[in-house]
């Protein structure tokens, strides 16, 4: 085994920027002709799994969509976790998790401890109890050789008013604003680890305006990037090197309807066409 | 059925603010002679509820205790909800969790949909995507009598920098905290709703400073409030008017470790000493 990083940096390499989300959303498992059930998102989560060995390097699966079906939802989502990573596949559990102390641990424990039911290589997290919350997690996580993704700007509307509020510690330079502060302190967690990347990773919607978030020169060179907003959120792949700059490298672009909603039989074809209009760019 | 602003009410006024955590984690299911699996926390989980019936009104399961056993550590949750709703306890999920459109509508349908087999009567949430994000959701929860309490100000020192950042949208009122933000934004969702207490809930630290955090004023009378922070984190029982002033009517006060660090047989006698040490106030 290698770093996260490491191990997601020859992926983007090798099979590009596209990650391809599991959302088993129930009108999609309707035109999928499945339950609404937890078996229905167990099959649509295996047959997405299947269609993506070999063709992308990183799957995402958002576990409201298991959770809301109980523990028979997780007991679906298990199973396609461990389909992904026994096809080689890095699997990104979406599930925004952020709490304290020995509250983290026990996330830390359900999605990055190796042998755990919901192993996953990396999870996203939650800052809003503060950046340094995390830090123990995080640790941990690099440890086990996973990673992870924190929130910093999301390409939703509604979460402006929390992220470009500007941070009022006097150790801070200047004006900084709350995705800023998270950009600045988790990808600190990257410095000196070895490698082209790191593995605390920040959450930076494609169609956020970086300046407005004051995230253009923030966010240091080593830092993987989740970016959600790709596809049918209406951000273009073919801008993919225009929106993120010099760190253009290290994202992860989602997209999950504009695949997901031409449902099971062509779902090859779809993930193919999607991943060639995103730009390659080297990873050596 | 009513509200769940109204049964809360009731149940503050029957049996005062104290709310008992039930957080299984390690090192307690150790001390109580119990294994650290899912069933170890299921036994946990149901002794406390039967110890909880009659001498509390509320009970609050921390989901990550659960969460890390993966869909046998769901199991045992859904055995402990239903055991508590069955013994008339009401019951706040802490998932903190905060998402999306419809990735909340899946949140929302785990936790708030009757009859869903984690239903239980409130859920917390975290609005680092905005308080905005989470509209659709409280709405629902408020139609199908269940209430949401949403992270505010969080009692640990680290969430200091994201909570007290001021917010740059020109329709607030002057600089207003993040943490003011939320409180006001989803304490407005209480405005016109009938009853004491609205169903819309706010999570405040017992120890925080609510000055420091632009909260003195801006918390609505009828807004309730959920409150760690007592017993093994230090704010004291006696002291829950001074600290929350003109709302302190409305708050559940949360104590974890200060209860479960006894063990299983003391369990009722330590709950009734500790819910004896609570003001009473009028509920009528």
């Amino acid at each position: 085994m290698r770093s996260f990083g490491a191990r997601l940096w020859d992926s983007l390499g090798q099979f590009g920027p596209l990650c391809v989300g599991i959302d088993p959303h129930a009108s999609l498992l309707e035109s999928w002709g499945l339950d609404a059930t937890a078996d229905g998102a167990r099959r649509f989560g295996l047959r997405v799994v299947e269609a993506c060995a070999g063709r992308v390097g990183v799957v995402k699966p958002q576990v409201a969509f298991f959770e809301r079906y109980g523990s028979a939802g997780f007991a679906a989502l298990e199973d396609i976790l461990a389909a992904a990573r026994s096809a080689g596949l890095i699997v990104i559990a979406d599930a925004k998790r952020g709490d304290i102390g020995t509250t983290m641990d026990g996330y830390a424990a359900a999605w990055l401890e190796p042998g755990s039911p919901l192993e996953a290589d990396a999870v996203t997290l939650s800052p809003y109890l503060g950046p340094d919350s995390l830090y123990a997690t995080i640790t941990t996580a690099i440890r086990r050789e996973k990673g992870v993704f924190v929130l910093a700007a999301t390409s939703n509307p509604e979460g402006l008013p929390v992220q470009t509020a500007l941070t009022r510690d006097d150790s801070a330079p200047g004006d900084e604003s709350v995705a800023a502060r998270v950009a600045r302190e988790i990808g600190s967690l990257n410095i000196g680890l070895p490698g082209a990347l790191g593995s605390a990773g920040l959450v930076v919607g494609a169609t956020v305006d970086r300046a407005a978030f004051g995230l253009r020169d923030v966010i240091l060179a080593g830092t993987p990037i989740l970016a959600p907003g790709f596809g049918a959120q209406g951000a273009q792949p073919a801008d993919l090197t225009r929106l993120f700059g010099y760190v253009a490298t290290n994202v992860v672009a989602s997209e999950s309807r504009s695949i997901l909603a031409v449902g099971p039989d062509r779902l090859e074809t779809r993930i193919e066409e999607r991943a060639a209009l995103y730009p390659r760019t080297s990873h050596d």
